[in-house]
Formats: C-alpha cells, structure tokens, sequence
C-alpha cells in the first residue's frame, strides 16, 4: 500500500509518500508545494491544487491522508488554512483516492507515542522510523510523512483488532 | 459582459449569473449548489466544485465575484467555510477567469445603499434591480446574485473613474 500524506499550509504545504507491506514503512518521496506569496488567493490554491495532482499523478498513491483539526484562535488564519484544506482534500477526491483523516493528538501519538511532541521530535522519529540517514526536512514535508505513517499504523491496528474478532 | 456572483456555503452554495452592457444587468439564470450533508467532506467539496464547473461550462461567464471577507467568531464555521470557498475559487481560477473579490459590506451597499441591509431587503432590491416579477430564491441565490451587481456597479464606477482622468 502507498500512502500519500498531506500537510496543508496557506504558504507552503508538506506532502510525504510511504511504501508499507504492512509492517515496516518505506520512504518515496517527500517534499513541499508552495504559493506564489505576491499572487491572488485564487491563483495560490490553483499552484497548491497542481502542485498535490502532480504528486498523486507522478507518485500514484493508494490512499491519502490529512490532519482532521486545525486549533487555532485566529479566524483569518482558519478561514485561509480552509481555502487549502479544500483545494487538497478536492485534489485527492477528485483522483478517486479514499481520504483519511487524522487528528494532531492522533498523528503525534502515533509517531512520538506522545500527543503533545513537538516537530523536531516528530521529525526525529520520522527519520528513525523510516530508517533514514539524515532527517527529512523542512517540517513540513516531516509533519506530512507522520500523517501518512499514523495511517499506516492506524490501519495496521484496525486489522489487528479485526483479526480478534 | 457575462458576470457569475458565488455565495459560499458549506450546506448550500448559491450562485446568480448577469448580463450587462455596462447600464443595466439582465438575470442569466440563479441556483444552488447542494451538497450531500451524509457524504464525506472531501466528496462534498468536489460536488460543490462539480457543480461551479458545470455553471461555467454551460454559461461561460467572463468573470467571477466573491464575497471577501467573512466573519464569524467561529473558527469551526471559518474553517468549513474556507474549504468551500477554497474549492469555488479554484472552479474559477482552473476555468481561467479573472476573480474579483467583495466584501459584505460592498455588496449590500452596492445593492441597497446600506451595508448592514438585511438579506431580505438584499433580495427584494436584487428583484427591483433585475427587474424581475418574482424575488429570487432561496437567499444563497439572490445573495450571489448581489455580488454580481456588486461587480456590474464597481466596474461601472472604476470606468467613470478613469474617464475622468
């Protein structure tokens, strides 16, 4: 299974894509996709949108994951985070991928074994799970690649409680 | 010119279409765009976005309107609300039209004279302005038809303006 994770930011969005067999996690590729800042909302969300199709294009992930909730106290940049939040989560419906979606408590704890970590420590842990040499940066691209890891496990524990059923 | 007003809505999407030569403004056609309420967000996005592609395709507007700014004390609400937005800006910039943004405040103006104006009065002025026999409906319609007039009196006035000059 591919997974495609997504860290979506109004300036720049993360994305990480992981191989499994079901038990360990292989790197494929992770980097970010950024808005021209001097251009039109409307023309910032069409490069986000091209940048996430190129990938589930070029990549051909099965399946993609995104963080759930956004805390935040500041309604502009809730209401901007949206705008790509809708453009990507569109992106991976529109190429018929099935979306996940995960909290931050849940991403971190997935990768840290702690709700509250902080991104170097997440990316840390990205690099150790994936067995990499150096750690994968920016955060954006690691924040993107925990996504998809929680995935992997979460799906990996759904099947172990199956199986006990 | 053929100007398309979108009203963003996470349930109901309404949009309203105009002709103008530049005086005065003819309906085109006004509706909604609904999504699914039991479909996933991302599936819900694309049928919004289906829907403004469809509008474009088959009335090829020349420009789209939006409302700018929305304000809510709601990060929730702003959130949602963004996604949607983010999905019918992207229809418009992906359909290569030239965006134009309003706020609230510009829109019941242009359309009332007063920026606080109730959404029935919106509608009630929409009809008088389009010279319609029935009001407009629902008020995710005539809404967005108020931005595209919005539109029609701003290019109007920024004409005026640069004759003078």
């Amino acid at each position: 299974m591919r997974v495609l994770g997504i860290d979506c930011g109004y300036r720049i969005t993360g994305y990480g894509v992981v191989d499994t067999n079901g038990a360990d996690c292989l790197l494929v590729r992770c980097g970010t996709i950024r808005s021209k800042p001097s251009d039109a909302l409307a023309l910032r969300l069409r490069q986000i949108h091209g940048g996430i199709v190129d990938v589930i294009r070029e990549l051909e992930p099965d399946v993609a994951a995104f963080e759930s909730l956004f805390y935040s106290n500041n309604v502009q940049s809730a209401l901007k985070l949206g705008h790509v939040r809708g453009v990507s989560l569109f992106a991976a419906a529109e190429a018929n991928l099935p979306v996940f979606e995960y909290s931050p408590l849940e991403v971190k704890s997935a990768v840290t074994g702690y709700g509250r970590a902080e991104k170097l420590q997440v990316q840390q842990m990205v690099r150790a799970l994936l067995k990499l040499e150096i750690a994968p940066e920016p955060f954006d691209a690691s924040d993107a690649l925990a996504v998809a890891i929680c995935h992997v496990h979460s799906s990996r524990f759904n099947r172990a409680i199956a199986a006990t059923l």
